[in-house]
């Protein structure tokens, strides 16, 4: 359910960025009980003109690695499963593939239930 | 008003192409009854590491012609209209460009009517 | 806290985007006294086929210098305060670089304040 959109200065490696996804989703999954195969990611490489980020807005000190990570998911989400997800994304990027903390900018956008289709013209999660 | 993005993998041609985002606009004046002349659509290109898609998730068999459509449009709309977009989405991309229709991703984001500016700086939907 | 997508044609120079860029967010500091430095955004430049929009919907004539403007930003703002910031963006985009007001697309995403996080793995604006 959740669609993810990743963007990112170019200049990084397939598996460098594979590590990036990976561990977003695997947070998703831990943090908001997503099925394990319920994933979807698109990643865009940005130039240094067409990816805009302060280096300091609320004190914290970000670089051209930062990572802005878009999530339109479901809502239902209390604030706390929010915070554990954005904790964990911290967690598992600073592990692979490395990056600041601080480089780490995460976004939710939350749609109802019933605006999903996964496949064949269907609405998967409401079907009356 | 509807803003739709269209990700899909790299390879296609420019008429096939166009052809789903002709289907995308086709399906929303049918389901939603939006007017022919309302269009506005962006179009990404991904290579294979860009795009990631789950090949079975809920027991549909996705393939790498899989397409991933956001459309961001007004509230207001009820399940059985957004059920009528999934399906005749479905349909309309099924017979051109000729896609499976289990390699169609949609997914809806609504925003308040007096969200949108068509231009000249104003918000042509609500005026008051 | 406003995440602004910015798509447009290609064949523009990198100080005409950076003025669009800009422009978009001066108008948000002036509009929704967001801080000067709450800047993130994201430039995708479009070849002809892949940025679509009707050139005269609602009878405002675009052209293809069209700019499509998506700004993802907190719930809370009044429609007037959102008209305000579709007149602004109008104005500072027409001064530079030189837009015509009715090439000026704008749609507004809005999220629960809950739904951030500017770094570190927290939910800056709110910790409770």
């Amino acid at each position: 359910m959740p669609l993810v959109r990743i963007d990112l200065r170019q200049g990084t490696s397939p598996a460098y960025r594979k590590a990036i996804a990976d561990g977003v989703h695997a947070a998703m999954v831990e943090s908001l009980a997503i099925p394990p195969d319920d994933r979807f990611q698109v990643i865009s490489e940005r130039d240094a003109d067409s990816l805009i980020y302060d280096p300091q807005y609320l004190g914290i000190q970000r670089s051209d690695k930062v990572v802005v990570i878009q999530v339109t998911m479901s809502v239902g989400r209390k604030p706390a499963q929010k915070r554990a997800l954005f904790k964990r994304i911290g967690e598992l990027l600073s592990k692979s593939p490395g990056l600041r903390p601080e480089d780490i900018f995460v976004n939710l956008v939350e749609v109802a239930w019933e605006n999903w289709s996964f496949g064949l013209g269907e609405a998967q999660y409401t079907k009356d």
